[in-house]
């Protein structure tokens, strides 16, 4: 905690931005351990000065807030609101400069406290684009979570099953193991498959069937990841030769990133997401819809960006997707996605649920 | 659907308003009736101009939002990204002034489409304030799933169980009735219950513990919300009297609401909210630290609000809850949340778990 609000202050110096307004419930778990804020509404800030830390939340929350080392709590209510609390605050140490999370912070919020400080918009979720040994545990635990839940389900899974079923019995394999989802699981059986993003629905599974999952566990706030696509029954040469396809490209990615790691050379995200593509175009498929994959940690979706136009760099501590896809429509769609990360030069997957074979 | 762009459209026309750009997958499944983009990321926009309603998305959701009616799909790319869309449609629909959702735009996007026109900032939610027949039932069969899981889980709490346990159960509970929660639910035992909004933790019941329960199901997208407060075992005087006070004080504000109703008057939200707080005060306990009620849809909280300072009147179409409380810092908390909605003069409850009943 105490690294990662150095790494926080050392933003705001190199900024000349004298405190921050944390908004995100997600920036305020990361930076002050405290969790208890609902993602869907506005129920805390949390305000980051050169010197001292504050929690200003309202009463509801004042027990809870209170219990959290290093920090202040300020609480608000309809006789002291929010704004007149923050104004004192900035006032007290002096903020002419206040920076805040522009992809979080709404318009209403602006035109408020722009009349308090100078506003300066900061990016900060890349802060969090590596992960400390308790992070990746956190991950590597929720991977392992999924990766009983899906095997536990696969049996089950007959002719005649919908989609929401499915889902529905890997949310509670997965809430038996005392985590949450990451995310509502994507169930799509033959040309569902084809729609990246499908919606799960009350289709019906036949026999000879495709099947997509994507979907994943959280523990501590950490996410998981993880897609598998297989057959219930006889696969066509057609299914066969794209499903090879997708699982090649995903081991080349695999493989040069392995060798650039042995060689210690940078690793740019663009030249992994390249790879992957370039082999599924090569054997004349249309190109991969989406980017080969992405950061994950309290977000599904973080820093690094593996995709044609992303500028990160693939470093230690980082964790990331490696997810290629072929999209047929009207036919079907395959896709294979593992979480993988870098320790001490090493690659290591941490998504380890069974897949197809080929024979 | 049509009633709702026309209200919206209506509302363009009073704010001068060439068109508005819906960010928030609440408007946005409002709107157009499209549910699927995810509520933590930015995955899709709707942009309503006066003669057209427009959803752009990424390729990841075409199909899905291809077959929505009354509405025209843009795909953005790497390629064609959404800031050029929007551009290209805001020149062909002459639009020179774009209203945003000012509480849901980010800086970032503000900074961005305000090169585009001159962005006008709109409060939409109060829109959504009175419901249809479709939305009042999809919210009255929430309450109903929420009351049989709650009346299944009730004879299972014995001494032991953990509050984590409480809420799991009644998780499944939901979810077993094809509904998913409409918030973590909130369980709290003993002196946590004195925490209004309480962190489910692996506190264990005691013998003669007293038990808060603060949840609801979410069908179709519409929330359910109820509390209920009760005991294992003996309670003491003390949390009798405070109970009592609850109840009756929720009873002051629910036949004070009927009697309005029937003389036909304006009801002011702050008035019903004034008719509990001042009961529970004049019994010799603290104010309720929080609002009485507040109107519930496709989010928990919504317009109306039932507070001191709300300008709200509670009209026909409306659902609300109405939830005092005692909280006695270190002893216990007692809280009692019922849903209620005004239809055609007439005030009608729809949660219906039975309560505790002192004799």
């Amino acid at each position: 905690m105490r690294d990662r609000m150095r790494n926080l202050r050392s933003l705001l110096a190199e900024k000349k931005t004298d405190a921050i307004l944390l908004t995100s419930p997600l920036s305020i778990h990361y930076y002050t351990s405290f969790h208890g804020f609902a993602l869907e509404e506005r129920e805390g800030f949390a305000l980051i000065t050169k010197e001292k830390s504050y929690l200003l939340t309202s009463k509801l929350y004042e027990g809870a807030v209170n219990a959290i080392p290093d920090t202040t709590s300020q609480i608000y209510s309809s006789d002291s609101p929010f704004a007149s609390l923050l104004k004192q605050l900035l006032i007290k140490h002096s903020v002419l400069s206040l920076g805040v999370e522009a992809n979080n912070l709404t318009l209403s919020e602006f035109m408020s406290f722009k009349k308090l400080a100078k506003i300066i918009p900061l990016q900060i979720r890349t802060l969090r684009i590596k992960k400390t040994s308790e992070e990746i545990a956190a991950i590597q635990k929720a991977c392992t979570i999924a990766d009983i839940a899906f095997e536990t389900i696969v049996p089950k899974i007959k002719a005649g099953i919908t989609e929401k079923q499915v889902a529905s019995s890997l949310e509670n394999k997965i809430r038996n193991q005392g985590a949450t989802i990451s995310f509502r699981p994507i169930v799509a059986f033959g040309k569902n498959a084809a729609i990246p993003h499908h919606l799960t629905s009350d289709q019906k599974l036949m026999s000879n069937d495709l099947i997509l999952i994507d979907f994943g566990a959280k523990v501590d706030g950490y996410c998981s990841d993880m897609t598998r696509t297989f057959f219930i029954g006889k696969s066509t040469e057609e299914q066969k030769k794209a499903y090879e396809t997708v699982a090649i490209s995903q081991d080349a990615a695999v493989t040069f990133l392995k060798q650039a790691l042995k060689k210690n050379t940078k690793i740019r995200a663009s030249d992994i997401d390249m790879i992957s593509r370039t082999y599924i175009e090569l054997k004349g498929y249309s190109t991969i819809p989406h980017s080969l994959g992405h950061g994950i940690g309290l977000e599904v979706h973080e820093p690094p960006y593996l995709g044609p136009g992303s500028i990160d760099q693939l470093e230690d501590g980082m964790i990331f997707s490696i997810e290629p896809g072929i999209y047929l429509e009207g036919k079907f769609g395959i896709r294979i996605e593992d979480l993988f990360t870098i320790q001490n030069g090493r690659l290591t997957q941490l998504t380890t649920a069974s897949k197809l074979k080929l024979t």
